[in-house]
């Protein structure tokens, strides 16, 4: 067992009877969210926080299990026993969300109208249909009121709509590597990743389901740009430069630069599992995401009724969402008089930094988490 | 016919009948360019202008064709009479790139050898393939030298390597939104661009002439991520921003965001007519490109027999070729202690900005252009 593991972890189910109606105007009768918790809920169960995962993320945060010792949580090195998010204090609660493709109630369910999976007819989920959903998980928990909601990139936007969709609720949120909202270029890379998968001849109108096929070479594109966007173009070219492959031959199209070899080995390895439609939802909810639309664009006062602390992190090297975006999320709270940190961290990793087990980054998110009180 | 035009303009065919062994190792038996000339050849033959075209470019740089009045040149608002690039003075000579696939030999001509399109046997052709071919046609005019080379992008660094490969045969070159080699980032767009296209079932390896289909679906995602990366995201955010189509439903995957709207019309566009083998040949040798290679990467040294005096152009929201990649070569020619001026120009427009007729950029080369005697 690693150092400061939590160690074997188990998924857990829970299945809600309550019908909940999306902001896409559907309504699913039953749904249900996979989640894992860690460490112990106090008995005041003040001390829960809620992991919220960013577009391919799920609910197994952290430990491994028990038949699959290799299979380690994604924010592994953040939570555990001694870790920055202290399971020795904290009781923390990872989730997977609606339209996902790991346990959750997704495109691959089965739709009960039909019998079959809802492929194309499951509906668009919205950042704050997702809030609504782990809500409903809280109180499952007996937790009424989260010591805190931490996420990075599409996680730390869920946060920031904790904070306004159920204020009472929060008590601080972690907005890490995120955004307010998406800028057109942001924009544009999703719709060409969700046009690769819609276009490819075996995507089937989102219902490869009963094909008994899916479309890989769409979600393998999608992945690779993806990818891009999650590096630093500095550290793409420190990584990869212009290097062969060694084996590589040359005036062809095979993979021959170490960074083609990358994307396609990432591409492949993502489109043997994903599911295609839970990727083009979720790159949907990121599209819509944008609290200061309903108040006329502004933030600050889309953000006035947020009772949380927060804690908000950037990157020197995320291009996707630069740390000019983070500002806007602070310059908002900031007008708001809202309780809030920033840090921006030097970092070659670009978007990818979050996931990173980095020194100074984790040294600043366990001195924050230190003052939260459980 | 519009102010300063060129005019009505007629393409020409370079036919050479001597067989061209190309870096690749293969030799093409006989082969032709597709040109076009504007303005008149004084009589020492001492006036002449190449100009270089970028991935999706060709020989149709200036006037329009009689027959299709509304195909104007690509670059028409740079040459003409009075044009900065002016018709009264030089004699322009356009020309389409072996590989091409708007006439001059490429993987949509007939291969001698088997009396069908060549497909995926035309071999990967480099930016010095195409130097070798240009001068060729240099020697079928009577040009010994040419008064300038000048190019944009992918054509800046052809004007490059004419001065490396025959500087006694260039005076000046103009080397615009150009850099001496690609990144890693800009290998990896390449070659999710490239996988889009050899991954379309349409694609049939690249003979998908004999088929008598093309791959659109891999085209059309190869350029609409292109064109991401020829914008600037403060102009998108500017042209585009969050803004939604009027007709656009919501929560669906069909056209919402302007941004996606105009995406997919680009892409569409032209994936209707460009042909994919060329597509690929293009990218291929941008990412082959590097003079500095054969020198232990060291551009200066690949530069030391240059002869040509430069013109280095970039703009500043330029993010495919950034103004630093620029100075990478002005640095490599002031370390040669060559004839160098630089302009870094101020534009909105992304890479796409040397394609635009800005008033500050266009008053650059013509100043420059001006001292360049013919």
């Amino acid at each position: 067992m690693p150092e400061r593991s939590i160690g074997p972890v188990t998924a857990r189910r829970f299945v809600c009877a309550e019908p909940i109606t999306l902001a896409a105007g559907v309504t699913l009768p039953g749904w249900e969210l996979a989640y894992e918790t860690y460490g112990t809920l106090n008995a005041a169960r003040s001390n829960a926080v809620l992991i919220c995962h960013a577009l391919s993320g799920h609910h197994h945060v952290a430990g491994y299990y028990t038949d699959a010792p290799k299979n380690i949580g994604w924010w592994d090195n953040l939570i555990g026993p001694g870790k920055p998010l202290d399971t020795n204090r904290f009781f923390v609660v990872g989730v997977n969300n609606l339209g996902g493709c790991h346990g959750s109630t997704g495109p691959s369910s089965l739709n009960p109208a039909t019998g079959e999976p809802w492929g194309a007819d499951f509906p668009v989920v919205t950042v704050s249909d997702w809030v609504r959903a782990q809500a409903k998980l809280a109180d499952a928990l007996g937790i009424e009121s989260w010591a805190a909601v931490v996420g990075g990139s599409l996680g730390g936007m869920q946060a920031l709509q904790w904070t306004i969709d159920l204020p009472e609720r929060v008590r601080h949120a972690l907005v890490i590597a995120a955004a307010p909202r998406l800028t057109a270029e942001n924009i544009a890379f999703n719709d060409v990743a969700r046009q690769a998968i819609i276009t490819d001849p075996e995507f089937h109108g989102g219902n490869f389901y009963r094909h008994n096929v899916r479309p890989t070479r769409g979600l393998r594109l999608a992945r690779m740009l993806g990818h891009i966007t999650y590096l630093s173009d500095d550290q793409m070219a420190e990584k990869f430069g212009r290097k062969r492959r060694p084996s590589a031959g040359s005036y062809g199209f095979g993979v021959e630069f170490e960074i083609e070899s990358y994307l396609r080995y990432q591409g492949d390895k993502f489109a043997g599992w994903f599911d295609a439609n839970t990727y083009l939802l979720m790159t949907k909810a990121l599209d819509y995401f944008d609290p200061a639309e309903a108040h006329g664009g502004d933030l600050a006062t889309a953000l006035a009724a947020a009772r949380a602390k927060f804690l908000v992190v950037a990157f020197t090297t995320d291009w996707r969402f630069s740390p000019a975006r983070s500002r806007e999320i602070v310059n908002a709270l900031v007008k708001n008089k809202h309780a809030v940190s920033y840090s921006e961290i030097t970092s070659p990793h670009g978007h990818d930094a979050f996931l990173m087990d980095d020194h100074y980054y984790h040294t600043v998110l366990a001195a924050y988490l230190r003052n939260v009180e459980t």
